[in-house]
């Protein structure tokens, strides 16, 4: 279980595999193309689980040469049950059987001894723990700070010791985000505080390539404070989920890089993993050919942030 | 599905128990009683799994007169893998099987379509949806409000739709909730500022009792604040978190009520489950009278609670 630090691997990664791109698989059992779709009117939970497993098998094959790591929606899979996460477990082995980085959407947050057990469930359990099970062991998890540090330390510490990583959401991508993240404490909004926390809790967990294993979510969709929340992390990583169909571009996201094009990866869920949907895929490729669709669709979101940050 | 509304069925529940005790089932395998533990060095997660089952089997029994809800903290079920999701499903089909009220403790969030699998997937899903599974479908659950009300909104409608309660992190029990939840923002804690939003949020959700659907979990380990709390959200059922093996007694939580003795719930977890282990408990019935020693525990929890409130 024991691998190198999670922050030196996202970065030789990005550099061997020239993509900083994340595709998110956020499977809708009715979004499914229609030779994998399960039939409404008859299909169990279990069938359209075992679809969602195919379609991400395909997925997987479709986009691991041009994705530096793959980003599970949990809440697609715990909809659909007990096999909804049988389909979550195979899904993420199949994803790092493909040598990709595997980050659990999970937005988990408790307080200690149960943040462990989150911990333990989603980053591998400590070596002295004889019951627990690796199903859900991705790379990297997504934490909620709301708890403070002691619900996010026993992270860090499943972290360091299974060579994996923790992003915290610091200013997520949706609208109502400004509510309660921007509301103004001392002159600086709530977001800020909680980039000084994680850069803060992070420092001591620096890799190599300088950056920690503690990252940090910053949505696409506010690229004016993308920049600013990157100068006060220096070294942190970041995850910018809301790209593509939630309305980022190339352009909100390149502050998020460090002058290397190292330093961050940008999520891209409906936007590729549904590319046949799109006008400029559906054109040319059609639901018959939607593995391509998928494929082109990584490809070019790729070679768009690459140039964009080269 | 289709159930009364969650806030009168609480409090009817409460009348008619003459309890205010909630009941937490967080199940550490290694913590079980002697018959039932897993052995170590041989045990798989599914043996574990198991063993968890039977335990709060058990533990449905001993409680259900002297409970009025359980509340399941799914990070220990998370630990171990699909198994441990099976369990979880067992337990919520016996607690339902007893009229227990039952509480999925998973303080989950996301953005708006994510948010609503959530929902779907622990509140039921929508009538409209044929893939959707009802395993972990509970009659409340707990979210965390960082991402604000379009986060909290997919919650609200599928527990108006389907009966169910909804109790947002408001402050929680732990030491470094302080962190970011008592920050000052104009005068206010952050936690304060949940507050409003949580009671303007949930005042169109009221039912014939006064309460409204959407609930509160304010930790009983801060007495002050849940005074303060409790006039802030009139209308808000509030979850409090942090009774006995946190610290919490009787004295700090009474402030939850109101005069009627309702309008509040209050957890323990490990003064319950493991009471046997407690000197008090230990030296009347011991390890083989487990069984005995966990009614007692919730039968003196629900008799000095209602003492103090009636």
């Amino acid at each position: 279980m024991r691998r190198d630090h999670f922050a030196d691997r996202l970065m030789a990664r990005i550099r061997a595999t020239q993509s900083q791109v994340v595709v998110g698989l956020d499977p809708r059992p009715d979004r499914l193309p229609a030779e994998l779709r399960p039939q409404k009117g008859g299909a169990s939970a279990a069938a359209a689980a075992g679809a969602v497993a195919a379609f991400n098998r395909e997925v997987l094959q479709a986009v691991c040469e041009h994705a530096v790591a793959v980003k599970l929606q949990i809440a697609f899979y715990e909809q659909l049950g007990c096999a909804g996460m049988e389909a979550y477990a195979a899904t993420v082995r199949e994803a790092r059987a493909r040598d990709l980085i595997v980050i659990g959407d999970v937005k988990r947050n408790d307080i200690a001894g149960t943040a462990a057990a989150y911990a333990a469930a989603h980053l591998g359990p400590p070596a002295a723990d004889l019951f627990g099970a690796t199903d859900f062991a991705v790379d990297a998890v997504t934490v909620n700070p709301y708890l403070g540090s002691d619900g996010v330390a026993p992270f860090l510490q499943a972290a360091s010791a299974n060579g994996c990583g923790v992003f915290v959401l610091v200013k997520t991508s949706n609208p109502s985000s400004v509510e309660l993240q921007d509301l103004d404490c001392g002159g600086r909004p709530i977001y800020e505080h909680v980039a000084a926390l994680v850069d803060r809790w992070g420092r001591p967990h620096r890799g190599g390539s300088g950056y920690s294993l503690l990252g940090a979510v910053v949505g696409a969709t506010f690229p004016g404070e993308l920049a600013r929340l990157r100068d006060l992390m220096p070294s942190t990583p970041l995850l910018v989920p809301g790209f593509g169909a939630q309305g980022g571009g190339v352009d909100d996201v390149v502050a998020a890089f460090d002058p290397a094009g190292e330093g961050a990866v940008v999520n891209s869920s409906r936007g590729i993993i549904y590319a046949w949907k799109h006008p400029a895929y559906d054109e040319e490729y059609g639901e018959a050919r939607w593995r391509e669709a998928v494929r082109a669709a990584a490809a070019d979101m790729r070679r768009d942030l690459w140039q964009a940050t080269h």
